[in-house]
């Protein structure tokens, strides 16, 4: 099926249904790379800790200490029960709630009671998973050998990251969408602007459709001839913001890449709005990282095709797209301001969330519909139009992946 | 499997419940065919549809103009989305809620935004599924190839048809009955009356019990000599009728034909009911057709083992099982009467469906008895009995249609 | 993977998912055993008859006489419905709903109407499960060919039944608990008490450590020393409850037997507790069988890893594994009392269930999170501890049973 998939064509439907195909998305491709998980914010103190979910895996996202986050998986080494139960909390051990075998909080049995006497317990430790934190962003490997190498990886991400003050962060609020549908129609349908106009009209008042032409889903995302169209208020807005002293990165790796990421900065559009909200007014009080002025800009970073953070000056939302079967995947959406803002009186989250609650929620419906159509036996793998051109690199990316041996 | 079978028995438990032989049911049979979906009343208007859903299928139907309804897959050529979400309205173009690909009445693509300039538009028209409009009621056949003759296979149906008015009819009202089991149970279910007298109170207050026996699933369901002995009663009613210059047709095809065709017209009951009412008065106060003076007749329209219509002289009902999957079925009623005919003053829609949704509820709670018993590992083929001579004809019917090469 | 098992660790995943094995458990072991279904006061009168639902199967248990209950498969020999629909019931003869088949209540078919010359009606007799009255507790065995030997298998217990007077009791109450895992996770964790210290509060606070150490899931479920340990005050127990005439049997079997039968007797705890109620104090005025004075033990017939009932003086409940498919099993709790006893003079249920209610609802959390966890990629099978004998030796013998020809 690999080899006979056309270039520029969306896949065909055994892709988006096969419980085989996404035993193999997981092994080949989802627990071999490292994926953003959560800004660490949301465990501030030791023992706090999240279950991060992904296919039939749970993994225990845990704070040692201040520098230290562990990420282990949730799955006692005794009789497979899950240790952790809720979804979040505090622990000062890990006990696994059948028999009380206990690990600290690195994932390392401590001496349970009346194991027979050639028991060996440094056998028994909780398998751990590989985690990094980069600018307060957890992110995981689930791979059972090496993980791909972080900051070699995200190197040229280091300087905006910083910008942005990520890691003086912490989360505003969060909500989840399940989708119905393949995790790949969820990325899709993320990666092109081709649907914004007749979908979404809220994200289209803010963003004017030149712009969402050119580069609705980041740069190389719409037709060149747009792109061309378009750079001259592009290059007036990147002369202005250099001219403050803020970068405009641009970086971008292509479908032969561990992750196809991306950086970019662009203005919001171009009525000078401050920050993606419904007037354009900022969303947050309190400006992010060095941000002192505001330069009107948008950064996407895309860490791989089910990871990204829009950033503004004033706030940023980071994007977690996590399969849970072949049919199910679970979007989460969380708003990160400074963190020293405060709710109420530096910002308010209907505000932070208007964009982008409504149009996740139209998403949702569109790639619900997209795979009930896809069901059919009448479907048919169909061209991407210009404006689709990243999709067309995420399913190239995607079967090189797929395709390397196991 | 097929060749297995003992003849005069039901099926083994695979046929009932594997999801491989639904594909096959699905690709040698039901898709082949031509399945009555409903009367074209439900869409006057020009862009009036709906949304017919067999399996994994959805066919939007579609009036074109007076003249022309259209069927066509709900899958559009772009992505795959479904392009009508709704199970009926109007729509002036098709237009795909995902990115707007937008398709005229008849399925052509109109030029879309963006795509890249060797863009073949004439190979992107919405997949067509066969259709035909049939004194008012539509049929669709959603086979990838060239579909059966319709005008041959139904050519002896003609003239009753025309009698009966349908092209002069509306729906009344129409109920969903979704039944928890396979397809061929509802089938087998509606082609015998052995089990009538210990299921069906209501529709045995209407009917009597000989007539049950010897023709309570049309000609050729009970014994012999049950038909023998009714003959008389029959023949007494049959040259009445025809003296007030009503048809009695007689026609039948065998296990060997495409669709199990058959047609007859027997009395109600031998009280003079004018129709299938609780009090045998009728149910609409206009007659349908040609019928000037009531006959107290019913004619039974079996256009293959999935569709049918009872008709009275005031009144009809039709008749629509849908497999959705192996275990699932959707059972339709639709009630029709004149065009002109008013609720409230001609019929009362209590009073039309009385005997046959209280006899759809109980066939359903039958059906799935049945679909739960025979998942039992003791579960054999049991015989028919001589009530049930048509269940026999349909399996043979059945067999011999999935017996056929691809 | 039979082959491969490490002995003294847990299953790999696929025992515990994969609907294969669940398939080859049913085959192999769970239909060739007697099984425990229910108390026949359950059904005093002729007619009375309740279903045993396993997997796909349902079996009807009916009294046939004061002196025959019998033990039908719930599968109409004519087209396969469920004969019997209602979860419990009283019946004259047995009716299909369907086409009024009747047979009856020993399953033999009355003469059906209209059924052809030939047909032999003796060969459609409702298939017979294998049925087993013993002290009033009804055993079924499903297997198509002969059953084990009941009375041989279970001789060692006859005295011990015959003391508690299991024929003369009644059900007080009847609980069911869904269990969503597999029927192996739900044996494990009843033949363990490894895990009462860390989730079972109130059980713990009948029984003491050091007796749960010893013996907690039964004799030799628990390391050697603690038993040990523990021996002096069963000793001194034992000589008690001997002296009172009371039998105080032991008997086991091991993994190469049919059915891993125990039967052991045991102080409930070493405060002279009369009952195992939350206050120690009777949990029914009249006690049961025999007994005429208290001598404060607790009775546990094990009959095979899925039935067992706990008895004390003055109550005793029964338990039932039943599994219904890979991933669910359903859990059901009656309890019993004397026949006489009266509900609000005798004993009161709240009671009586005080500490089994909750310790069983405690159970469902903790199997459907080991159910959870073993889902997960780096599931391993781990070693069981010197106090998981029991379950350790449930494994080795529900392999060997497996392991069988077919």
């Amino acid at each position: 099926m690999i080899a006979d998939y056309r270039d520029g064509y969306s896949l065909e439907q055994p892709f988006y249904r096969s419980p085989d195909v996404f035993e193999r998305d997981m092994e080949r491709l989802l627990t071999r790379r490292w994926l953003l998980v959560d800004h660490e914010s949301r465990i501030p103190d030791k023992g706090d800790y999240f279950l991060f979910n992904i296919g039939n895996e749970s993994i225990i996202i845990i704070r040692e200490s201040d520098d230290k986050v562990n990420a282990l998986f949730n799955v006692c080494r005794h009789r497979g029960s899950r240790v952790c139960l809720e979804q979040q909390g505090n622990k000062r051990l890990l006990t696994c709630p059948y028999h009380a075998w206990t690990y600290n909080l690195d994932g390392e049995l401590r001496p349970p009671q009346l194991m027979p006497p050639d028991f060996d317990r440094s056998r028994f430790n909780l398998h751990k998973c590989h985690v990094t934190v980069y600018h307060g962003l957890i992110f995981v490997c689930l791979s059972p050998g090496a993980p791909p190498d972080f900051a070699e990886q995200y190197a040229p991400f280091d300087e905006m990251m910083d910008f942005h003050g990520f890691g003086d962060a912490k989360i505003a609020l969060k909500r989840d969408y399940p989708n119905r549908c393949n995790w790949k129609l969820v990325v899709e349908n993320f990666l092109e602007c081709y649907h914004c106009a007749p979908s979404h009209p809220e994200y289209c008042s803010v963003h004017p459709p030149d712009q969402l032409l050119a580069l609705g889903a980041g740069p190389g995302s719409g037709p060149e001839e747009a792109m061309e169209k378009y750079q001259p208020i592009l290059d007036e807005w990147t002369e202005k913001t250099l001219a403050m002293g803020h970068p405009v990165p641009e970086f971008e790796r292509d479908e032969h890449s561990l992750d196809l990421a991306q950086l970019s900065r662009v203005p919001i559009n171009d009525r000078n709005f401050a920050s993606e909200t419904r007037d354009g007014k900022p969303g947050c009080k309190k400006l992010m990282g060095k941000f002192r002025e505001c330069d009107h800009g948008e950064t996407a970073f895309v860490f791989n095709p089910t990871n990204y953070i829009l950033a503004f000056n004033d706030f940023a939302l980071m994007v977690r797209f996590t399969p849970r079967d072949a049919i199910n995947t679970d979007v989460q959406f969380s708003w990160l301001v400074h963190k020293d803002a405060e709710e109420g009186v530096d910002y308010d989250t209907d505000n932070l969330i208007w964009v982008w609650d409504v149009t996740t929620k139209q998403d949702k419906q569109i790639t619900e519909n997209n795979n009930a159509g896809i069901m059919s036996s009448r479907y048919r793998p169909g061209p991407y139009s210009m404006h689709e051109a990243r999709v067309a690199a995420f399913i190239r990316w995607y079967l090189n992946a797929i395709r390397l041996p196991a």
